[in-house]
């Protein structure tokens, strides 16, 4: 049985080489080609991630911030290109967390029987 | 280049059968055998559990608590099969960590320029 590590750069280089991958890549290189969509992007990454944190550390989020979101979010979704990678990024975080699935399976088999007993 | 999928399941079956995870299968395996130490273990993780749940949703921990927890923790570091069995989640806890970490480098890598400029 080979070592886990190898196997698991074995894994990496194949998600790299991937379509998904590649075509993620593709977007968010088009993305970054173009200024204003670049702008755009970040724009609306900065919103989310404040968002969240405001979200998580129990802050309130005002009327303003909403409105703000809600205008950025369409702008975004208007941008055929910032949707495209957006759905390439999604993709590829469900293939990221399928495979952390497969690989923390035998924990999971040993630990799962404890939970109801 | 093999499908990721298929090199996801030969990492989970090394995983598997890698010494690492053998031994805590083993060590999990001593711990309930013992009705004693199981039972002990089992105080311990939910005793754990419950910490963290309350100190996540922002609750007090009582002073008994804390005394009960100490007690507890004590009980199981003196007891060499739980004590050999927590070593044993920590070591696999780590590699599965390491294995994440891999698997998420194209995705680093290619977000990472993103966050400073
Ligand atoms: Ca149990
Ligand atoms: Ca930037």
């Amino acid at each position: 049985m080979s070592n886990v590590y190898d196997i698991a750069y074995d894994l990496e280089k194949a998600l790299r080489s991937s379509s998904d991958f590649q075509e993620l890549k593709k977007m968010y290189d088009e993305v970054n080609a173009n200024e204003d969509t670049k702008k755009l992007f970040e724009e609306f990454r900065d919103l989310q991630l404040g968002l969240q944190q405001k979200q998580m550390t129990g802050q309130e989020i005002t009327e303003e911030e909403v409105q703000q979101a809600q205008s950025v979010f369409q702008s975004v979704q208007e941008n055929e290109t910032i949707s495209k990678l957006m759905a390439a990024e999604q993709r590829m975080s469900m293939i990221v967390a399928e495979m952390n699935k497969i690989i923390t399976k035998p924990l999971e088999e040993l630990y799962g029987p404890m939970v109801n007993n």
